[in-house]
């Protein structure tokens, strides 16, 4: 029986196992081991965490700097708390991978959950997961749903990519938006109007507040029902052939600092999980999910493995070379590194 | 002969050879092709593109938002154009999956050098090269260095994992920093310090200028050598045998609005440049390069396969299924990913 007391990859199924008797240090470690920039820690935590499952409902909050993610966190949590769920939070910085996500996790530990054991809040960045956060992300929400957690909010920062790539992992995304960052036409324009399940607008105390949710609530209306975010997850061909009503996103006013709501803002939530659970588009996402999962963690796994391939000393060491040289030329390469590794 | 007005990907090689007899037309042709959201047709355009070589000199350009970007690219272009050298701009706006660089092209194209024939701007967003967008972009360079353009000026938005990995395509890294946004110390120690060549304090006009470019002149100075950026990307066994003196970074004041500093600049630009082109740095920054363009080329190919085998109705289809039936766990359906990838 390995020492599990020791920070190593060795005894990542012995973390799972006490992981799933609910110990938070498990979970803490774990995630820990998901970020390590030592490749053969990452990968066996990620390999003992994909036997975990998913948690029951994964809530992503996004919205621009400002908007007061934080404060609506802190709230949405007490929510839950008060209804007796236990909540995990995942807050992943993909925009800089420099701080990783400790400014993030500072703020958000400075909270008043933190003596709750009911509640774990965790944050995550670019550190030791380059290229592969949202394979790192997806295999810590196992790791949460592994412990029991019965919700876990998903809050990622940015609209690149990656930040796109993230808060997918989430079931309902929730994109908050506040009056006076005057560009709030814009960004509906932008299409985000296609990225949300549920619009916070946020600062309901603010005098526009109410301009802007009628404002968002009649872009909603106007938008035909393509813009349903699980409907292009789940592709054209399901998208055509799918018989059922589309989601059209509730939007809800609350002030997360005042505590004002938030009732609404839970009902809304539940009304897009009980869409989510009609059996057709259930089937069908359980399975997309699958297969972004695969996608993501595959995808780490091959990047990982051409970084040490193409590194110096690495075996394509003489396909650059060659190429180098001026032998052959780039388009030769690729292929190269193709051919060998799909038949290594 | 295939006719080249057709916009298909069967032609991309006689695009290329009229991007090389200078033809600005199959430059632009060719870029789009690169960014097709069309696989068949983004491929075979970056297998054309790889046959030309890089351009001589490419320049990043990054910074925060406010820092004057556009200005001191359009500076910049007057400068190298009065030397007689032609100069190719691509932007680059990894940020937003839904304007793409629209808004960043539309933005520069309102310059003054539009009707300069010297002088090629082009931006790419994130349309049609989801998670390939640094191979687009480096192909998109070679595009460029086969069309001979003397320069190629590379901007990019944002501090992301995507945005580092473009602006290090570049020879040489311009950081725009500027008084007044509050956090110069904060990004100091964040590490810009080990992402730029090249510090550019712009708005030189600023009473507090002046201040900000003492405060990087000693943050330069008090840092390790280690903070090279060249060295960094060469990898630590190269920077522990290599004897040479490492680059201390160039900082210069700059009125991109009002003209000044400009001839500072391009000095600076001059040194570094010299600074590579020591034989030793030269050699290996060659193959450092060359093997991160196969890793973005053969990355990107491989996350695209991935895409079409995870679909519905794909290759890996019956790993998924058996997935989600719950039959066998996720990091048996990576495994079995991978092993059908490499024996394909």
């Amino acid at each position: 029986m390995p020492n599990p007391k020791r920070s190593s990859a060795d005894n990542c199924d012995e973390w799972v196992r006490r992981c799933k008797a609910g110990d938070r240090r498990a979970v803490a470690r774990l995630v820990t081991f998901l970020e390590s920039p030592d490749r053969k820690t990452s990968r066996e935590a990620s390999r003992s965490a994909s036997a975990l499952p998913p948690p029951k409902q994964v809530i992503g909050i996004t919205g621009p700097p400002g908007a007061g993610k934080s404060t609506l966190l802190d709230y949405l949590i007490s929510l839950f708390r008060q209804e007796g769920r236990t909540v995990g939070v995942i807050a992943v910085d993909p925009s800089s991978p420099f701080t990783g996500g400790a400014l993030l996790g500072d703020r958000i530990r400075m909270g008043t959950h933190r003596t709750d054991t009911g509640v774990f809040i965790r944050s995550m960045g670019n550190r030791g997961a380059l290229g592969g956060l949202a394979a790192a992300a997806s295999s810590a929400l196992r790791v949460l749903g592994g412990a029991g957690f019965e919700v876990v909010l998903l809050e990622t920062v940015g609209a690149g990519q990656s930040a796109s790539e993230i808060i997918n992992l989430a079931d309902t995304v929730c994109v908050i938006q506040v009056p006076g960052l005057g560009d709030d036409i814009q960004l509906m324009k932008m299409g985000v109007l296609e990225t949300a399940d549920v619009f916070v607008v946020n600062k309901a105390d603010r005098p526009d507040a109410k301009h802007l949710f009628v404002q968002i609530q009649d872009a909603v209306r106007d938008a035909p029902g393509e813009t349903c975010r699980v409907m292009r997850q789940l592709g054209k061909a399901f998208a055509s052939s799918f018989t059922g009503p589309r989601w059209t996103p509730e939007v809800v006013l609350v002030s997360a600092l005042q505590q004002t709501g938030g009732p609404d803002l839970l009902n809304a939530f539940r009304k897009h999980r009980a869409y989510l659970d009609a059996p057709e588009i259930s089937a069908a996402l359980r399975s997309n999910r699958l297969a972004r999962e695969i996608h993501h963690q595959t995808c780490r796994r091959l990047k990982e493995d051409l970084d040490i391939r193409l590194a110096p000393g690495g075996d394509l060491q003489d396909v650059v070379d060659t190429c180098a040289r001026g032998e052959r030329d780039l388009a030769w390469a690729v292929e190269e590194a193709i051919r060998r590794s799909t038949t290594a």
